[in-house]
Protein backbone atom coordinates (compact mmCIF):
# COMPACT_ATOMS: atom_id res chain seq x y z
CA UNK A 1 0.00 0.00 0.00
CA UNK A 2 2.96 2.50 -0.29
CA UNK A 3 1.29 4.13 -3.29
CA UNK A 4 -1.96 5.14 -1.33
CA UNK A 5 0.61 5.88 1.94
CA UNK A 6 2.18 8.53 -0.82
CA UNK A 7 -1.09 10.13 -1.12
CA UNK A 8 -1.89 10.41 2.29
CA UNK A 9 1.68 12.37 3.29
CA UNK A 10 1.46 15.06 5.60
CA UNK A 11 -1.59 16.35 7.76
CA UNK A 12 -4.05 14.93 4.69
CA UNK A 13 -2.82 11.91 6.08
CA UNK A 14 -4.35 12.13 9.62
CA UNK A 15 -7.17 13.54 8.49
CA UNK A 16 -8.24 10.23 6.24
CA UNK A 17 -7.07 7.68 9.32
CA UNK A 18 -9.92 9.53 11.14
CA UNK A 19 -12.19 9.61 8.05
CA UNK A 20 -11.97 6.50 7.73
CA UNK A 21 -11.98 5.41 11.05
CA UNK A 22 -15.03 7.48 11.50
CA UNK A 23 -17.05 4.45 9.18
CA UNK A 24 -16.30 1.97 11.39
CA UNK A 25 -15.47 -0.19 8.41
CA UNK A 26 -14.37 -3.18 10.88
CA UNK A 27 -16.67 -5.55 12.39
CA UNK A 28 -15.54 -8.37 14.05
CA UNK A 29 -17.89 -11.87 13.35
CA UNK A 30 -16.49 -13.22 16.77
CA UNK A 31 -17.70 -13.00 19.90
CA UNK A 32 -16.23 -12.14 23.39
CA UNK A 33 -16.98 -14.76 26.13
CA UNK A 34 -15.13 -16.09 29.34
CA UNK A 35 -13.38 -18.93 30.45
CA UNK A 36 -15.01 -19.71 33.63
CA UNK A 37 -11.43 -20.86 34.91
CA UNK A 38 -11.08 -17.14 36.05
CA UNK A 39 -13.43 -17.53 38.37
CA UNK A 40 -11.79 -21.12 39.65
CA UNK A 41 -12.14 -20.27 43.48
CA UNK A 42 -15.68 -19.18 43.32
CA UNK A 43 -18.94 -21.90 42.92
CA UNK A 44 -20.78 -21.81 39.90
CA UNK A 45 -23.46 -19.22 41.06
CA UNK A 46 -20.65 -16.01 41.50
CA UNK A 47 -18.99 -17.22 37.81
CA UNK A 48 -22.30 -16.96 36.60
CA UNK A 49 -22.93 -13.32 38.14
CA UNK A 50 -19.54 -12.05 37.51
CA UNK A 51 -19.66 -12.92 34.07
CA UNK A 52 -22.96 -11.55 33.67
CA UNK A 53 -22.08 -8.01 35.30
CA UNK A 54 -19.02 -7.60 32.35
CA UNK A 55 -21.87 -7.57 29.82
CA UNK A 56 -20.41 -10.95 28.25
CA UNK A 57 -22.96 -13.68 27.05
CA UNK A 58 -20.89 -17.07 26.41
CA UNK A 59 -19.43 -18.82 29.06
CA UNK A 60 -17.10 -21.85 28.65
CA UNK A 61 -17.11 -23.91 31.33
CA UNK A 62 -14.19 -25.83 33.48
CA UNK A 63 -15.23 -29.13 35.32
CA UNK A 64 -15.44 -27.21 38.93
CA UNK A 65 -18.32 -25.58 37.78
CA UNK A 66 -19.67 -28.60 35.99
CA UNK A 67 -17.72 -31.76 37.25
CA UNK A 68 -17.03 -33.78 34.14
CA UNK A 69 -18.83 -37.18 36.07
CA UNK A 70 -21.50 -35.00 36.28
CA UNK A 71 -25.15 -37.00 35.16
CA UNK A 72 -27.82 -35.44 33.35
CA UNK A 73 -29.89 -33.98 35.98
CA UNK A 74 -26.86 -32.20 37.73
CA UNK A 75 -25.71 -30.76 34.32
CA UNK A 76 -29.49 -29.53 33.56
CA UNK A 77 -29.76 -27.80 37.00
CA UNK A 78 -26.46 -25.86 36.32
CA UNK A 79 -27.56 -25.29 32.63
CA UNK A 80 -30.80 -23.98 33.39
CA UNK A 81 -28.64 -21.18 35.84
CA UNK A 82 -26.34 -20.32 33.04
CA UNK A 83 -30.04 -20.02 31.18
CA UNK A 84 -32.01 -17.98 34.22
CA UNK A 85 -28.86 -15.65 33.67
CA UNK A 86 -28.90 -15.01 30.00
CA UNK A 87 -26.26 -16.22 28.59
CA UNK A 88 -25.07 -19.45 26.52
CA UNK A 89 -22.51 -22.47 27.87
CA UNK A 90 -20.68 -22.51 24.25
CA UNK A 91 -17.81 -24.86 25.28
CA UNK A 92 -16.55 -26.72 28.09
CA UNK A 93 -12.89 -27.12 29.00
CA UNK A 94 -9.93 -27.47 29.36
CA UNK A 95 -10.36 -31.03 29.13
CA UNK A 96 -7.55 -33.44 30.17
CA UNK A 97 -7.73 -36.60 28.46
CA UNK A 98 -5.33 -39.21 29.28
CA UNK A 99 -6.96 -42.74 28.99
CA UNK A 100 -9.96 -43.96 26.65
CA UNK A 101 -12.50 -43.76 29.36
CA UNK A 102 -11.63 -39.91 29.99
CA UNK A 103 -12.11 -39.72 26.03
CA UNK A 104 -15.50 -41.32 26.22
CA UNK A 105 -16.19 -39.40 29.17
CA UNK A 106 -15.61 -36.16 28.01
CA UNK A 107 -17.87 -36.61 24.65
CA UNK A 108 -20.56 -37.69 26.59
CA UNK A 109 -19.92 -35.15 29.23
CA UNK A 110 -20.32 -32.74 26.10
CA UNK A 111 -23.28 -34.13 25.04
CA UNK A 112 -25.33 -34.48 28.25
CA UNK A 113 -24.43 -30.47 28.15
CA UNK A 114 -25.27 -29.80 24.50
CA UNK A 115 -22.40 -28.06 23.51
CA UNK A 116 -20.69 -28.27 19.82
CA UNK A 117 -17.27 -27.78 20.88
CA UNK A 118 -15.14 -28.45 24.05
CA UNK A 119 -11.56 -27.77 24.73
CA UNK A 120 -9.21 -30.89 24.93
CA UNK A 121 -5.89 -32.01 25.49
CA UNK A 122 -5.68 -35.74 24.14
CA UNK A 123 -2.71 -37.80 25.02
CA UNK A 124 -0.91 -38.26 21.34
CA UNK A 125 -2.20 -42.29 21.34
CA UNK A 126 -5.52 -41.35 21.95
CA UNK A 127 -5.77 -38.81 19.06
CA UNK A 128 -7.21 -41.88 16.78
CA UNK A 129 -9.92 -42.88 19.12
CA UNK A 130 -10.96 -39.02 19.75
CA UNK A 131 -10.85 -39.12 15.56
CA UNK A 132 -13.43 -41.64 15.92
CA UNK A 133 -15.78 -39.85 18.54
CA UNK A 134 -15.84 -36.92 16.78
CA UNK A 135 -17.25 -38.22 14.04
CA UNK A 136 -19.55 -40.53 16.04
CA UNK A 137 -20.76 -37.71 18.36
CA UNK A 138 -20.28 -34.61 15.61
CA UNK A 139 -18.56 -32.78 18.15
CA UNK A 140 -16.08 -30.62 17.95
CA UNK A 141 -12.99 -30.78 19.48
CA UNK A 142 -10.11 -27.83 19.95
CA UNK A 143 -7.05 -28.29 21.30
CA UNK A 144 -5.04 -25.87 23.98
CA UNK A 145 -2.18 -25.35 23.79
CA UNK A 146 -0.29 -24.63 26.80
CA UNK A 147 3.88 -22.76 25.77
CA UNK A 148 6.69 -23.66 27.57
CA UNK A 149 6.83 -26.75 29.72
CA UNK A 150 3.94 -28.38 28.09
CA UNK A 151 5.05 -31.81 27.20
CA UNK A 152 2.27 -32.54 24.29
CA UNK A 153 1.24 -29.32 22.62
CA UNK A 154 3.23 -26.41 23.79
CA UNK A 155 2.75 -24.30 20.38
CA UNK A 156 -0.41 -23.62 18.18
CA UNK A 157 2.35 -25.70 15.26
CA UNK A 158 2.50 -28.73 17.53
CA UNK A 159 -1.08 -29.32 17.48
CA UNK A 160 -1.90 -28.68 13.95
CA UNK A 161 1.18 -30.95 12.90
CA UNK A 162 -0.72 -34.10 15.40
CA UNK A 163 -4.33 -32.80 13.96
CA UNK A 164 -3.98 -31.84 10.08
CA UNK A 165 -5.25 -35.32 8.75
CA UNK A 166 -7.47 -35.98 11.23
CA UNK A 167 -11.45 -35.05 11.09
CA UNK A 168 -11.56 -31.58 10.13
CA UNK A 169 -13.91 -31.23 13.61
CA UNK A 170 -10.21 -31.08 15.25
CA UNK A 171 -8.89 -28.00 15.69
CA UNK A 172 -7.35 -25.58 17.85
CA UNK A 173 -8.44 -23.62 20.98
CA UNK A 174 -5.19 -20.94 21.09
CA UNK A 175 -4.41 -19.46 24.39
CA UNK A 176 -2.79 -16.33 23.19
CA UNK A 177 -0.93 -15.82 26.13
CA UNK A 178 1.01 -19.23 26.46
CA UNK A 179 1.91 -18.79 22.23
CA UNK A 180 3.17 -15.51 22.92
CA UNK A 181 5.27 -16.81 25.97
CA UNK A 182 6.93 -18.89 23.77
CA UNK A 183 7.97 -16.75 21.31
CA UNK A 184 5.17 -16.60 18.81
CA UNK A 185 2.98 -13.71 18.04
CA UNK A 186 -0.68 -14.19 18.66
CA UNK A 187 -1.95 -12.75 15.20
CA UNK A 188 0.60 -15.04 12.83
CA UNK A 189 -0.58 -18.25 14.76
CA UNK A 190 -4.41 -17.21 14.59
CA UNK A 191 -3.83 -16.34 10.65
CA UNK A 192 -1.69 -19.12 10.08
CA UNK A 193 -4.35 -21.61 11.28
CA UNK A 194 -7.38 -19.73 11.22
CA UNK A 195 -8.90 -23.12 9.15
CA UNK A 196 -8.94 -25.07 11.86
CA UNK A 197 -9.09 -22.12 14.73
CA UNK A 198 -12.32 -23.44 16.79
CA UNK A 199 -11.90 -21.22 19.86
CA UNK A 200 -9.70 -18.36 21.36
CA UNK A 201 -8.08 -17.86 25.10
CA UNK A 202 -7.43 -14.11 24.89
CA UNK A 203 -5.03 -12.27 27.86
CA UNK A 204 -2.17 -10.07 28.22
CA UNK A 205 1.08 -11.57 29.31
CA UNK A 206 3.78 -9.67 31.05
CA UNK A 207 6.76 -11.02 28.92
CA UNK A 208 6.93 -12.95 25.71
CA UNK A 209 8.91 -15.73 27.90
CA UNK A 210 8.73 -18.79 29.84
CA UNK A 211 8.60 -16.08 33.31
CA UNK A 212 5.43 -14.44 31.57
CA UNK A 213 2.23 -14.00 33.47
CA UNK A 214 -1.06 -13.14 32.82
CA UNK A 215 -1.62 -9.34 33.01
CA UNK A 216 -4.48 -6.72 32.18
CA UNK A 217 -4.53 -6.62 28.46
CA UNK A 218 -3.22 -3.64 27.21
CA UNK A 219 -0.42 -3.48 30.38
CA UNK A 220 1.55 -6.52 28.84
CA UNK A 221 3.52 -7.43 25.74
CA UNK A 222 0.73 -9.00 23.44
CA UNK A 223 -0.28 -6.55 20.66
CA UNK A 224 -3.88 -6.64 21.29
CA UNK A 225 -4.81 -4.59 18.83
CA UNK A 226 -2.71 -6.17 16.19
CA UNK A 227 -4.52 -9.35 17.45
CA UNK A 228 -8.09 -7.75 17.09
CA UNK A 229 -7.45 -6.84 13.83
CA UNK A 230 -5.82 -9.60 12.32
CA UNK A 231 -9.35 -11.71 13.66
CA UNK A 232 -11.67 -9.44 11.86
CA UNK A 233 -9.39 -9.62 8.88
CA UNK A 234 -9.19 -12.94 8.67
CA UNK A 235 -12.56 -13.42 9.29
CA UNK A 236 -12.76 -15.57 12.84
CA UNK A 237 -16.30 -16.36 13.44
CA UNK A 238 -15.72 -18.53 16.79
CA UNK A 239 -15.39 -16.87 20.69
CA UNK A 240 -12.61 -15.05 21.72
CA UNK A 241 -12.74 -16.00 25.98
CA UNK A 242 -11.28 -14.04 28.67
CA UNK A 243 -8.78 -16.26 30.48
CA UNK A 244 -7.33 -14.42 33.64
CA UNK A 245 -5.06 -16.75 35.96
CA UNK A 246 -4.15 -13.56 37.99
CA UNK A 247 -5.21 -12.73 41.40
CA UNK A 248 -7.46 -16.03 41.36
CA UNK A 249 -9.32 -15.05 44.82
CA UNK A 250 -10.22 -11.61 43.62
CA UNK A 251 -10.12 -12.07 39.71
CA UNK A 252 -13.12 -9.62 38.81
CA UNK A 253 -11.36 -6.03 38.30
CA UNK A 254 -8.30 -7.54 36.62
CA UNK A 255 -10.86 -8.93 33.84
CA UNK A 256 -13.31 -6.10 33.73
CA UNK A 257 -10.01 -3.71 32.80
CA UNK A 258 -9.15 -6.72 29.88
CA UNK A 259 -13.28 -6.76 28.91
CA UNK A 260 -12.76 -2.71 28.79
CA UNK A 261 -9.67 -2.88 27.02
CA UNK A 262 -10.68 -4.82 24.29
CA UNK A 263 -14.11 -3.63 23.90
CA UNK A 264 -12.40 -0.43 23.60
CA UNK A 265 -10.28 -1.37 20.85
CA UNK A 266 -12.51 -2.89 18.89
CA UNK A 267 -14.88 -0.33 18.78
CA UNK A 268 -11.72 2.32 17.47
CA UNK A 269 -11.01 -0.40 14.54
CA UNK B 1 -11.18 14.93 1.98
CA UNK B 2 -13.59 13.25 -0.57
CA UNK B 3 -10.31 12.98 -2.78
CA UNK B 4 -8.60 10.86 -0.86
CA UNK B 5 -11.71 9.35 -0.09
CA UNK B 6 -12.23 8.35 -3.71
CA UNK B 7 -8.72 7.38 -3.83
CA UNK B 8 -9.06 4.72 -1.15
CA UNK B 9 -11.96 3.64 -2.56
CA UNK B 10 -12.65 -0.58 -2.82
CA UNK B 11 -10.52 -3.01 -0.54
CA UNK B 12 -7.52 -0.67 -0.76
CA UNK B 13 -9.15 1.47 1.54
CA UNK B 14 -9.01 -0.70 4.97
CA UNK B 15 -5.64 -1.79 4.31
CA UNK B 16 -4.64 1.82 3.77
CA UNK B 17 -6.32 2.80 7.27
CA UNK B 18 -4.76 -0.30 8.50
CA UNK B 19 -1.25 0.87 7.70
CA UNK B 20 -2.26 4.18 9.03
CA UNK B 21 -3.63 3.33 12.09
CA UNK B 22 -0.60 0.99 12.28
CA UNK B 23 1.41 4.03 12.55
CA UNK B 24 -0.41 5.41 15.97
CA UNK B 25 -0.56 9.36 14.71
CA UNK B 26 -2.62 10.40 17.74
CA UNK B 27 -0.84 10.71 20.83
CA UNK B 28 -2.64 12.42 23.74
CA UNK B 29 -1.39 15.31 26.09
CA UNK B 30 -3.33 14.04 28.69
CA UNK B 31 -3.16 11.55 31.55
CA UNK B 32 -5.57 9.92 32.79
CA UNK B 33 -6.36 10.26 36.39
CA UNK B 34 -8.90 9.22 39.52
CA UNK B 35 -11.40 10.94 41.57
CA UNK B 36 -11.60 9.10 44.96
CA UNK B 37 -15.37 10.44 45.18
CA UNK B 38 -15.24 6.91 43.27
CA UNK B 39 -14.52 5.26 46.13
CA UNK B 40 -16.32 7.25 48.58
CA UNK B 41 -17.78 4.51 50.69
CA UNK B 42 -14.22 2.93 51.54
CA UNK B 43 -11.33 4.93 53.63
CA UNK B 44 -8.40 6.81 52.17
CA UNK B 45 -5.93 4.17 52.24
CA UNK B 46 -8.60 1.57 50.44
CA UNK B 47 -8.99 4.64 47.44
CA UNK B 48 -5.31 5.01 47.07
CA UNK B 49 -5.05 0.80 46.84
CA UNK B 50 -7.63 0.51 44.26
CA UNK B 51 -6.54 3.43 42.31
CA UNK B 52 -2.92 1.78 42.14
CA UNK B 53 -4.58 -1.38 41.19
CA UNK B 54 -5.74 0.40 38.24
CA UNK B 55 -2.33 1.32 37.29
CA UNK B 56 -3.52 5.33 37.53
CA UNK B 57 -1.31 7.72 39.12
CA UNK B 58 -3.39 10.94 39.58
CA UNK B 59 -5.85 11.53 42.28
CA UNK B 60 -8.52 14.02 43.23
CA UNK B 61 -9.58 13.47 46.64
CA UNK B 62 -13.18 14.11 47.62
CA UNK B 63 -13.39 15.56 51.13
CA UNK B 64 -13.96 11.79 52.71
CA UNK B 65 -10.58 11.17 52.15
CA UNK B 66 -8.49 14.60 53.14
CA UNK B 67 -11.73 16.61 55.14
CA UNK B 68 -11.99 20.58 54.51
CA UNK B 69 -10.91 21.29 58.18
CA UNK B 70 -7.67 19.39 58.12
CA UNK B 71 -4.64 20.88 59.86
CA UNK B 72 -1.26 21.17 58.15
CA UNK B 73 -0.17 17.79 59.85
CA UNK B 74 -3.41 15.91 58.83
CA UNK B 75 -2.97 16.75 55.50
CA UNK B 76 1.00 15.66 55.18
CA UNK B 77 -0.52 12.22 56.52
CA UNK B 78 -2.28 11.65 53.71
CA UNK B 79 0.00 12.86 51.69
CA UNK B 80 2.70 11.00 53.05
CA UNK B 81 0.34 8.02 52.16
CA UNK B 82 -0.14 9.28 48.46
CA UNK B 83 3.71 9.78 47.66
CA UNK B 84 4.42 6.30 49.20
CA UNK B 85 1.69 4.44 46.96
CA UNK B 86 3.38 6.42 43.96
CA UNK B 87 0.42 8.39 43.47
CA UNK B 88 0.40 12.07 42.78
CA UNK B 89 -2.82 14.59 44.64
CA UNK B 90 -3.30 16.65 41.59
CA UNK B 91 -6.63 18.05 42.66
CA UNK B 92 -9.21 18.47 45.20
CA UNK B 93 -13.40 18.45 44.97
CA UNK B 94 -15.31 19.18 44.67
CA UNK B 95 -15.60 21.76 46.74
CA UNK B 96 -18.97 23.83 47.51
CA UNK B 97 -18.35 27.36 48.75
CA UNK B 98 -21.30 28.23 50.10
CA UNK B 99 -20.12 31.78 52.57
CA UNK B 100 -16.79 33.44 52.21
CA UNK B 101 -15.47 31.53 55.03
CA UNK B 102 -16.02 28.40 52.83
CA UNK B 103 -13.77 29.94 50.16
CA UNK B 104 -11.38 31.09 52.16
CA UNK B 105 -11.05 27.17 53.39
CA UNK B 106 -10.98 25.95 50.36
CA UNK B 107 -8.10 27.68 49.28
CA UNK B 108 -6.10 27.60 52.32
CA UNK B 109 -7.11 24.01 52.10
CA UNK B 110 -5.03 23.80 48.85
CA UNK B 111 -2.04 25.29 49.51
CA UNK B 112 -1.80 23.20 52.69
CA UNK B 113 -2.28 20.46 50.29
CA UNK B 114 0.37 21.75 47.85
CA UNK B 115 -1.94 21.67 44.45
CA UNK B 116 -2.29 24.14 41.81
CA UNK B 117 -6.18 23.31 41.33
CA UNK B 118 -8.65 22.36 42.90
CA UNK B 119 -12.55 21.83 41.45
CA UNK B 120 -14.98 23.73 43.13
CA UNK B 121 -18.32 25.43 43.43
CA UNK B 122 -19.02 28.68 44.35
CA UNK B 123 -22.13 30.55 44.75
CA UNK B 124 -22.59 33.45 42.36
CA UNK B 125 -22.03 36.02 44.86
CA UNK B 126 -18.51 34.49 45.74
CA UNK B 127 -17.10 34.68 42.19
CA UNK B 128 -15.96 38.57 42.93
CA UNK B 129 -13.70 36.93 46.20
CA UNK B 130 -12.80 33.40 44.29
CA UNK B 131 -11.40 35.70 41.91
CA UNK B 132 -9.40 37.86 44.54
CA UNK B 133 -7.87 34.47 46.14
CA UNK B 134 -6.43 33.18 43.15
CA UNK B 135 -4.99 36.06 42.69
CA UNK B 136 -4.03 36.28 46.11
CA UNK B 137 -3.27 31.85 46.28
CA UNK B 138 -2.19 31.28 42.36
CA UNK B 139 -4.21 28.22 42.92
CA UNK B 140 -6.84 27.98 40.12
CA UNK B 141 -10.65 27.04 40.66
CA UNK B 142 -12.33 24.92 37.91
CA UNK B 143 -16.17 25.20 38.15
CA UNK B 144 -18.02 21.71 37.67
CA UNK B 145 -21.03 21.63 36.22
CA UNK B 146 -23.94 18.90 37.40
CA UNK B 147 -26.43 18.89 35.19
CA UNK B 148 -30.25 18.87 35.55
CA UNK B 149 -31.48 19.96 38.26
CA UNK B 150 -28.19 22.13 38.74
CA UNK B 151 -29.18 25.49 40.38
CA UNK B 152 -25.84 27.04 39.42
CA UNK B 153 -23.57 25.56 36.77
CA UNK B 154 -25.80 22.87 34.57
CA UNK B 155 -23.76 23.31 31.56
CA UNK B 156 -20.33 24.01 30.78
CA UNK B 157 -21.77 27.07 29.17
CA UNK B 158 -23.17 28.20 32.46
CA UNK B 159 -20.14 28.17 34.35
CA UNK B 160 -18.19 29.81 30.99
CA UNK B 161 -20.76 32.65 30.78
CA UNK B 162 -20.00 33.77 34.70
CA UNK B 163 -16.37 33.43 34.40
CA UNK B 164 -14.90 34.84 30.89
CA UNK B 165 -14.46 37.74 32.46
CA UNK B 166 -12.35 37.25 35.71
CA UNK B 167 -9.10 35.66 36.24
CA UNK B 168 -7.96 33.20 33.63
CA UNK B 169 -7.26 30.96 36.69
CA UNK B 170 -10.67 30.32 37.17
CA UNK B 171 -11.81 27.86 34.34
CA UNK B 172 -13.94 24.27 33.89
CA UNK B 173 -13.65 20.85 34.87
CA UNK B 174 -16.12 19.74 32.46
CA UNK B 175 -18.20 16.55 33.68
CA UNK B 176 -18.89 14.36 30.51
CA UNK B 177 -21.80 12.58 32.02
CA UNK B 178 -23.14 15.85 33.34
CA UNK B 179 -22.88 17.30 30.12
CA UNK B 180 -24.54 14.48 28.03
CA UNK B 181 -27.43 13.98 30.38
CA UNK B 182 -28.40 17.92 29.57
CA UNK B 183 -28.39 16.51 25.87
CA UNK B 184 -24.91 18.36 25.20
CA UNK B 185 -22.29 16.74 23.26
CA UNK B 186 -19.76 16.58 25.80
CA UNK B 187 -16.60 16.81 22.36
CA UNK B 188 -18.46 20.16 21.50
CA UNK B 189 -18.29 21.26 25.17
CA UNK B 190 -14.41 20.62 25.28
CA UNK B 191 -14.02 22.24 22.03
CA UNK B 192 -15.57 25.09 22.82
CA UNK B 193 -13.94 25.98 26.12
CA UNK B 194 -10.92 24.38 25.66
CA UNK B 195 -9.35 27.98 26.64
CA UNK B 196 -10.50 27.65 29.97
CA UNK B 197 -10.36 23.67 30.58
CA UNK B 198 -8.83 22.65 33.67
CA UNK B 199 -9.96 19.79 34.56
CA UNK B 200 -12.70 16.64 33.14
CA UNK B 201 -14.28 13.72 34.98
CA UNK B 202 -14.69 10.80 32.44
CA UNK B 203 -17.29 8.27 32.54
CA UNK B 204 -20.22 6.97 30.91
CA UNK B 205 -24.61 7.38 31.51
CA UNK B 206 -27.52 5.35 30.24
CA UNK B 207 -29.63 8.01 28.58
CA UNK B 208 -28.68 11.33 27.36
CA UNK B 209 -31.81 12.75 29.80
CA UNK B 210 -31.87 13.93 33.66
CA UNK B 211 -32.69 10.13 34.03
CA UNK B 212 -29.26 9.55 33.06
CA UNK B 213 -27.03 7.37 35.32
CA UNK B 214 -23.16 6.36 35.38
CA UNK B 215 -22.30 3.23 33.42
CA UNK B 216 -19.46 1.51 32.45
CA UNK B 217 -17.84 3.49 29.61
CA UNK B 218 -18.93 2.02 26.70
CA UNK B 219 -21.87 0.74 27.60
CA UNK B 220 -23.20 3.67 27.45
CA UNK B 221 -24.92 7.08 24.64
CA UNK B 222 -21.33 9.10 25.14
CA UNK B 223 -19.12 9.33 22.03
CA UNK B 224 -16.33 7.91 24.07
CA UNK B 225 -14.13 7.90 20.62
CA UNK B 226 -15.02 10.56 19.58
CA UNK B 227 -14.26 12.28 22.83
CA UNK B 228 -10.82 10.82 22.84
CA UNK B 229 -10.19 11.77 19.68
CA UNK B 230 -11.37 15.26 20.55
CA UNK B 231 -9.18 16.12 23.38
CA UNK B 232 -5.95 14.71 21.32
CA UNK B 233 -6.77 17.10 17.92
CA UNK B 234 -7.32 20.26 20.64
CA UNK B 235 -4.24 19.30 22.85
CA UNK B 236 -6.01 19.46 26.22
CA UNK B 237 -2.85 18.52 28.10
CA UNK B 238 -4.71 18.24 31.95
CA UNK B 239 -5.83 14.87 33.41
CA UNK B 240 -8.59 12.86 32.35
CA UNK B 241 -10.42 11.25 35.70
CA UNK B 242 -12.39 8.25 36.26
CA UNK B 243 -15.50 9.40 38.00
CA UNK B 244 -17.82 6.17 38.51
CA UNK B 245 -21.42 6.69 40.80
CA UNK B 246 -22.57 3.38 40.17
CA UNK B 247 -21.99 0.55 42.44
CA UNK B 248 -20.94 2.89 45.71
CA UNK B 249 -20.12 -0.29 47.47
CA UNK B 250 -18.36 -2.52 44.80
CA UNK B 251 -17.22 0.12 42.35
CA UNK B 252 -13.71 -1.16 41.21
CA UNK B 253 -15.11 -4.05 38.70
CA UNK B 254 -17.28 -1.43 36.74
CA UNK B 255 -14.61 1.23 36.95
CA UNK B 256 -11.65 -0.97 35.92
CA UNK B 257 -13.83 -1.72 32.81
CA UNK B 258 -13.87 1.97 32.21
CA UNK B 259 -10.04 2.35 32.48
CA UNK B 260 -9.96 -0.82 30.27
CA UNK B 261 -11.62 0.76 27.38
CA UNK B 262 -10.66 4.12 27.58
CA UNK B 263 -6.68 2.54 27.43
CA UNK B 264 -8.12 0.38 24.58
CA UNK B 265 -8.93 3.43 22.64
CA UNK B 266 -6.28 5.70 23.39
CA UNK B 267 -4.31 3.33 22.21
CA UNK B 268 -6.14 2.12 18.92
CA UNK B 269 -6.18 6.04 17.85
Amino acid sequence: MAGVGAVLAGAGRLEAADEIQGKKKLKPKFELGMTSYTFRQFPVDQAIAMTNRLGLKYICFKSMHLPLDSNQEQINETLAKVKEAGLELYACGVIYMNTADEVQQAFDYAKMAGIGTFVGVPKYDLLGLVDKKVKEYDIRVAIHNHGPGDQLYPTPQSVYERIKDLDKRIGLCIDVGHTQRIGIDPSEAVETYVGRLMDLHIKDVSSATAQGTTIEMGRGVIDIIRLMRTLIRIGYSGKASFEFEKDEKDPLPGVAESVGYTRGVLASL
